[in-house]
């Protein structure tokens, strides 16, 4: 397999760098491709902003969406955001190593999302009529790739459970899992997790490598999260609510969107 | 009242950059002193890396949040940063004028926060002990300060609601107003929504700036969002987890971390 990793840690002696070469060496060990980000490396710049669209007349109102567009279409985006591009292409698998810092990824991870997912490359594709609302959620260019998060967690795993103070770890990646990954057709294997971060001994961190390893071992046959596609016909269109009776008794929230084992109505 | 403003979009005269007008005009028309940070204008740094830490060893391992702590208590943040935590000290009411970005704040946003967010400054305050587990959520050094978002989002209300495809939009700030904002103790104001902003002429527009001007007269009123005060007896002590009893029949979610109004045991 072809993989693709992303790593978003200023310090390569970090855990965070630690992990990233464990996933590099395992991956290469395995005998798949590789290729990386390193971004803080890489002096990745975080903003979208102009220079992004070096083509956009400079007295023109910038909206950065369509300006993506109109780079992306005519092949005038920056360099740095093409060779970006063609990974995500490339790759069958995307994995991203980050520290999950004030409940979600690092700016410049945030950024690079941002700059990459140019409208017409990673969204915005696909028909809008009264039984599609475009190749979104679970449909996209991305659609037969996998993508898994590996975030290191500063806090407890009790404060990341169904009743802790943060909400579920689930939900505080819903957003980034489901919103930036599933959005585009990305097929999203559940985290890996690796909690108290900051407080690892030699002996922890090479059981959270090994660990890290035996899931890197599994990248093809993981099941992925259940979200319900978006046209699946799990959901009105095009106000895309969740049809009456499906998702239990829950009333709201994130998991409602996951498919629960005895559904059966409403397969894509 | 002192309010401080932070703007993080790229374009001034983008609907977000209309809005934050609007806020600047309508609150120093009420009499207030007003302080802004307009993060595109000041390019500001996103990223929090060995630069922020002039006085960190060039040859040590950098761990952010440990070097932010030791730049904090000797005064040796970089002057950016030490700006911005001057105005938030500054301010009795702190608003963030953003584009939803892919489900949360932009880069550049985030990026502030992680940098001016240093440890000892905002948070690791208070004691750790049976009944308290450190000045965090709902304590801390904002404690008599309110803040509150002001979100410009491009899809539909409905996809936001309870039973919506995105998750409701109160989940999908959650991470925000709760992880970011209550942590350090400040009273978090519901956030004030601009839905379908790409899609607004002028009357929509003069309608939702009517509306933000409404939001703002009431800014000293406005109830704040009755989240659960970490050490006010609603969780055990550490594991931060709900105690039994609490939250109704909700199992599970963000949404069990906030008040009924008909409880009344664990009141902080």
């Amino acid at each position: 397999m072809k993989v693709f990793i992303v790593f978003a840690h200023p310090e390569p002696q970090s855990l965070n760098g630690s992990l990233f070469q464990v996933s590099i060496n395992e991956l290469k060990a395995q005998g798949h491709q590789v290729q990386t980000s390193d971004l803080y490396a890489m002096r990745w710049k975080s903003e979208i902003d102009r220079a992004d669209f070096p083509n956009h007349p400079v007295d023109a109102r910038l909206m950065p969406t369509y300006a993506s567009a109109e780079a992306y279409a005519s092949g005038n985006l920056t360099d740095d955001v093409k060779r970006e591009q063609e990974k995500l292409l490339w790759a069958d698998v995307v994995i991203f190593h980050f520290p999950l810092w004030w409940y979600s990824m690092p700016a410049i991870l945030k950024g690079w999302f941002e700059r990459v997912y140019s409208l017409g490359f990673a969204y915005g594709l696909g028909e809008y009529n009264e039984k599609h609302f475009g190749d979104r959620y679970g449909e996209g260019p991305f659609v037969n790739k996998r993508a898994m998060l590996v975030p290191t967690i500063g806090g407890w795993e009790e404060h990341y459970s169904a009743r802790g103070i943060t909400g579920p770890i689930d939900d505080v990646l819903y957003p980034i899992n489901h919103g930036i990954l599933y959005y585009p057709g990305f097929q999203v294997l559940p985290s890996h997790l690796v909690y108290r971060a900051h407080r690892m001994d030699e002996v922890a961190f090479e059981k959270e490598a090994e660990k890290l390893r035996e899931k890197l071992r599994q990248l093809e046959t993981i099941e992925p999260i259940a979200y319900r596609p978006q046209n699946g016909g799990d959901y009105e269109i095009p106000t895309l609510t969740l049809k009456p009776g499906l998702g239990g008794s829950t009333e709201t929230g994130f998991s409602l969107h996951i498919r629960n084992d005895n559904e059966t109505n409403g397969k894509a």
